[in-house]
């Protein structure tokens, strides 16, 4: 079964936004392959176990705060691209902004995901 | 022995300049691993003979053109980024423009390089 590339990003905003362990955790496995993998300047992790634990700790540093997709999803073959800004509850300035490039499996998950780091003001 | 990133990064963009077919190829040869790959929404090569094969049809397609770094590289673990632009022979606004995302080997040369292309104007 072929994931969509928009519901697939768009799945992984929601996980990275989703407070509880057992919801994150689904929308992890629905969003990453088995095998996938997440690197960034600040956290890494393999497998969605992993992932999902490393964002709960992102989720701890920045409580209350909310990720939105600010580009994106834009692909070529197995290759894909989106941005995103950390908006804390005040809503106003983002306090943190990224751009994530991907590799696909074959049924549309992410494989790989490295994350870059922007200025927020960006 | 290990590859300066910048140095790199910066002879990657002079192998996309350079009209000498054999300067090309050892330029390419100095910033890809033996087994490097490129790809983006035109083109694809694997290995030096097939890149620099590769940039040989880019620059047919936009002959006196030139590509200048236009941000980066930004680099974390093994992962860096980096943007460009295209330039004809007016030099004033760019013709086209792009972000590359690459992987690293071991010796600092480039393992993997993903190419997506940017709105000239952004």
């Amino acid at each position: 079964m072929t994931n969509d590339l928009n519901n697939v990003i768009h799945r992984s905003i929601e996980a990275w936004n989703e407070p509880d362990a057992a919801r994150r955790l689904e929308l992890v496995s629905r969003t990453w392959s088995d095998d996938g993998t997440y690197l960034d300047p600040l956290m890494a992790g393999t497998g969605h176990d992993e992932i999902a634990a490393m964002i709960a700790g992102a989720q701890q540093q920045f409580p209350e705060h909310r990720f939105e997709l600010s580009f994106g999803p834009d692909a070529h073959n197995d290759r894909v691209r989106f941005a995103w800004r950390l908006f804390g509850q005040d809503g106003s300035a983002p306090v943190a902004a990224g751009v994530d490039f991907g590799t696909l499996s074959e049924d549309g998950r992410l494989r790989s995901v490295t994350g870059f780091l922007e200025s927020p003001a960006a």
